[in-house]
């Protein structure tokens, strides 16, 4: 059997290329050997694979732009990445692209307790910010499951959360200002360490753009004191729909804990057989924490066990130490690992009035019986941001096609009842078709205007994002005004 | 003595705008006679004055959309108006622009407090929505100093804070979504009663942006629970850089009351003479107040009144009760009133990082002294947003340009300390040319391409924001490419 021949007009436009990189930044900096390429050809949406054409690891802004210039003379689509954690595919490589990853700028550029930032370059993980500062007894609050792994890029690209976020707020909440890199390759400073956008705020418009305006170099996070304690409850209901309803009433009595999350009963004999932390087996089981002084948790969580007590549960455990607290989470934080030795399952994203809670939750296990395929909920409650776990069988011809079906039915859900259909993992490829059923064309081409006018030949991050029809559309016209 | 004749054909033409505005407006919202446009020649920036050719006071949003398609077709400039509260010009007209003020529009048109959201035309008051859903112990956080007077779509224009938004953030953290109307008449839904953006984030690029990108109608605003209580404390120091360190020292510690705010000693006396709140006559005067029940009360107030007592305080002052708050009040708020009595003052607004608040206090006193004018200091320390008032005579020739340029001079300190030159009131005329300190040109381009995007022929409250040279540039490249 002979392998197809590669056009040999392809092959020295990629040598031309690979050698204009080269010429900018260090050799072991630019990879395009196909075998090389491969560790570039997905992120944690691994069902879509694409191995690129290159990828780059700068070290600096400078080296950033100097890369952006050649791609965007050579008119070569440039895929920005940060770790590759994205579960929708925001750093899924085209075949004719360049991926760009952060993954060597990881430099700590400046600590200022005294007006609490710390600047840093975006290759830095998440986790590792906390790190620098919590010798002084500071923190980053944002905390995405993946905060081990993935980096501050990803995290302003997608405008990440996490269990805290009920207090604390999601990226753009935490974010201060930014370095990014223009397709051109133009330098801008965006924001900073003090109070708020003078002019328009382009900072709030470039947190969770997922890449498609710029290339986020650096970073200034907001660091915050680290709380004296936190204290976690467990509560065991035996429907969803009261438990939903101790959320709603729980946020509607204007108490903020710091997490409230949420898992069904699939969800918890998962992790109660992966991580056997104790859970009681019932329907829906919620973890609630406080933070603050002994006095201030001890205040909350009566506040909170009254609204809890009122709803009938089945069991209500609040940690009364240290070990305890880490059982209670050890299951949460298990779950995606328990899901996934049980079974293949897409993640999905979208966030809902929390007063909808029951009403989706119900929906959600019909749909899961219409479509025979088992669905797990476990989610951050408290704003709304739902995690459905959908089960299938990746072995099983149809049985991917049928688990995108359900989960594109329960995203539309969402967008019904007043939601949207990304949390905080992003549009990607994964739902760039469903942007038709959370927006008017409208209210879309108000977004693509703006597109246009950082990246008029579409060349950054493509294809995601914005539906793939209205996309290529732009994308040719900014060719044809070139 | 003539009056100068108008010219036919402008007049021809404004005759022609009127009709075409009465065409799809009630007779009565659409003002035209000379006499009554004065009404709208200025904001609360009353140094500069100009009638506008008209003014026209819409009911709903498909109203403004006609006004607004008419005077695009027309080439009229539009200047958008909630109660022209703006302290730096943001609704001066031009003399060949309409005036569309939103007054009429104060309907709340959705309460939910499952979800805490209210929706509302932006013409109400700001105090109003607290009023709208205070029976059921709710309320809208932001709170700026005219709050019994200004509009929420004012608020949305310059991002407003107040004295609370150390705590609840400013408008932009409290905004859910907007209902905008562009300069071509499209009516474009942004955001909504759900968390965060999909796509692109266009709700933070709209809040603040100075009615540049469109006019905003409805607004979706986080309604909060109304705290158990609050309790100020006055707390008095001989030296600002003393009073700055204690704020400085509050923050670092990771303390978060809802307000501290400063007053310096003209401030003080000025207060102590209008409103005699009994203040203690000192350098400095700091009101820190925290929220909460009863023992998170105390409990911060020990944090705070241990980091006060350790910088050597001329006296504390804990209010013991309502009588005793509100007297601790009495002088803050009645501050702007009581320099008004003694003198005419520009209200300056820049923010600085809050640990330079001692050095720039200082040279903020050696300015006053070389420009001969009384710098009197009171502003939102805790968050470093700055309110520096100088007094000046409006009867004596020169005196208002003497002022102007140390206003300048101490907002170009603020941008050379890492600060910014607007919190909350934004750049409007007053602070256009001063961008050029804030900015390089690659960073403002970056913001004007986007208005570029939203307003080709740059009709929409022309003349602000941006410097005036750049943004006559553009409007003119904007028209020639029609």
């Amino acid at each position: 059997m002979q392998m197809p021949q590669p056009d040999p007009s392809v092959l020295a436009r990629k040598m031309r290329i690979v050698e204009r990189l080269q010429s900018v930044l260090p050799k072991s900096a630019v990879i395009h050997d196909e075998a090389e390429t491969r560790a570039y050809e997905c992120d944690a949406l691994t069902a879509y694979r694409c191995p690129p054409l290159a990828a780059v690891l700068p070290s600096t802004t400078q080296e950033v732009a100097d890369v952006l210039r050649i791609c965007h003379q050579e008119g070569v689509p440039v895929v920005p990445r940060g770790a590759g954690t994205s579960l929708a595919g925001g750093a899924l490589p085209t075949a004719d692209s360049v991926i760009l990853g952060v993954a060597r700028m990881t430099q700590v550029l400046e600590t200022d307790y005294d007006n609490r930032f710390i600047r840093v370059q975006t290759g830095k993980t998440n986790l590792s910010v906390t790190g620098a500062v919590e010798d002084e007894e500071f923190f980053y609050a944002p905390d995405p499951s993946s905060q081990l792994a993935c980096a501050i890029a990803g995290n302003i690209a997608m405008n990440s959360g996490g269990a805290h976020c009920l207090k604390y707020g999601v990226t753009t909440n935490n974010l201060m200002g930014v370095t990014m890199v223009q397709m051109d390759g133009t330098i801008v400073e965006i924001g900073g360490a003090h109070l708020d956008a003078v002019g328009l705020d382009l900072l709030g418009l470039i947190c969770g753009s997922e890449g498609q305006l710029g290339v986020v170099t650096e970073a200034t996070l907001r660091i915050l004191r680290k709380p004296e304690g936190a204290r976690p409850v467990l509560m065991a209901y035996d429907s969803n729909e009261v438990a939903g309803q101790v959320v709603s009433d729980i946020i509607k009595a204007g108490i903020l804990p710091v997490a409230i999350e949420f898992m069904d009963r699939p969800c918890i004999e998962a992790c109660e057989a992966f991580a056997k932390a104790g859970y009681p087996m019932c329907e829906a089981l919620l973890i609630v924490e406080v933070e603050g002084s002994d006095d201030e948790i001890r205040e909350q969580l009566d506040l909170i066990l009254a609204i809890a007590k009122r709803h009938n549960p089945l069991e209500l455990r609040e940690a009364t130490d240290a070990d305890e607290a880490g059982r209670i989470w050890l299951g949460r934080k298990s779950a995606f690992g328990a899901m996934g030795q049980i079974n293949d399952y897409m993640c999905l994203d979208g966030t809902i009035p929390v007063n909808e809670l029951p009403y989706v939750l119900r929906r959600i296990g019909e749909m899961s019986q219409e479509f025979g395929l088992g669905v797990a909920n476990v989610f951050h409650a408290g704003d709304g941001n739902m995690h459905p776990l959908i089960l299938f069988d990746a072995n099983k011809p149809g049985d991917l096609e049928l688990c995108e079906a359900l989960g594109a039915e329960i995203l539309k859900l969402c967008v019904d009842v007043g939601g949207c259909l990304t949390g905080e993992h992003g549009v990607g490829i994964e739902k760039r078709d469903l942007m038709w059923d959370q927006f008017d064309p409208v209210d879309l081409d108000a977004q693509m205007v703006v597109k246009d006018v950082f990246d008029p030949q579409w060349l950054l991050n493509p294809a995601k994002v914005f539906p793939l029809d209205a996309s290529q559309t732009r994308r040719e016209s900014g060719l044809a005004a070139e």
